[in-house]
């Protein structure tokens, strides 16, 4: 099937400058800062965006080279699908993060509880709605039990293809 | 800045033939099933994926042709920036949507809760982990009142680009 191009519309700067000891989601990132630079043509897209508390990151996970179909992630040594596991390691390496957004200053969004590594290229900004992205979920698989330990867990570097 | 290259890792099939009419977001499209049929070279990635009752997939906007940087949305009749929006006609034309995992069979998944057009390329999937993707919203701007109109408002083809 036919490829897919994008180009990013901007860069995340955060104060993670290395994979390893980063935090792996941004419940582990609470209150970190950092600052998401909009490619300036792309600013009046941003219009109105500041009536938002939170909104969705769509970046490219820039450090993954290659992929595995199946890893052990970082909260169990067990062995998952990648479509089963947030890893970076995945056949196209998109992420996704809530963070929030605390000011904007023409094409530079002030946000907090950042879990991206510095110059990430960013892809989208969507709003973040809750009626429209909260489920209640029944069941979260593996991750039952271990959801919550991503508020303390750190990277290391298993998932930079190195 | 560099083009990103992504490749399908499957294809979404609903219900959904043509862009008019459709639902513009899973919250309604509730009880609407579908199937991802995800291409067999990346089955073994699906290991485990059974265990979650949500997914969250992210795919190409495959009938978005170009873009416009401020739209009017479906819910509102004003302007505002394509990032304060979740319309297709974005400049990396990506679309998110939390669906119900009802099944799984080698690589075929069955999925409720579907707002998306027949034969859409999936990009990824990524298990929904309410620790990792809910937040307490403060406010949705210009969505504030108007996020539950998206339960019953249909799509036209006004981001289709033709």
């Amino acid at each position: 099937m036919q490829e897919i191009r994008y180009r990013p519309i901007g860069i995340i700067h955060s104060p993670f400058k290395e994979v390893s000891g980063m935090p792996i989601q941004p419940s582990g990132a609470l209150g970190i800062k950092g600052t998401i630079e909009v490619f300036t043509e792309y600013s009046p897209g941003l219009k109105d965006i500041d009536g938002f508390s939170h909104i969705i990151l769509i970046y490219h996970f820039h450090l993954s080279k290659g992929y595995a179909l199946e890893v052990e992630p970082f909260l169990e040594d067990q062995i998952h699908g990648i479509f089963a596991v947030r890893a970076p390691a995945r056949p196209n390496p998109i992420g996704i993060s809530v963070v929030r957004l605390v000011g904007v200053n023409d094409n530079i969004l002030q946000i907090e509880d950042v879990d991206v590594i510095n110059g990430t290229p960013l892809l989208d900004i969507k709003p973040y709605v809750p009626d429209f992205d909260w489920r209640e979920a029944k069941s979260t698989g593996w991750l039952s039990n271990k959801s919550l330990n991503a508020r303390k867990h750190r990277s290391d570097n298993r998932f930079k293809g190195e």
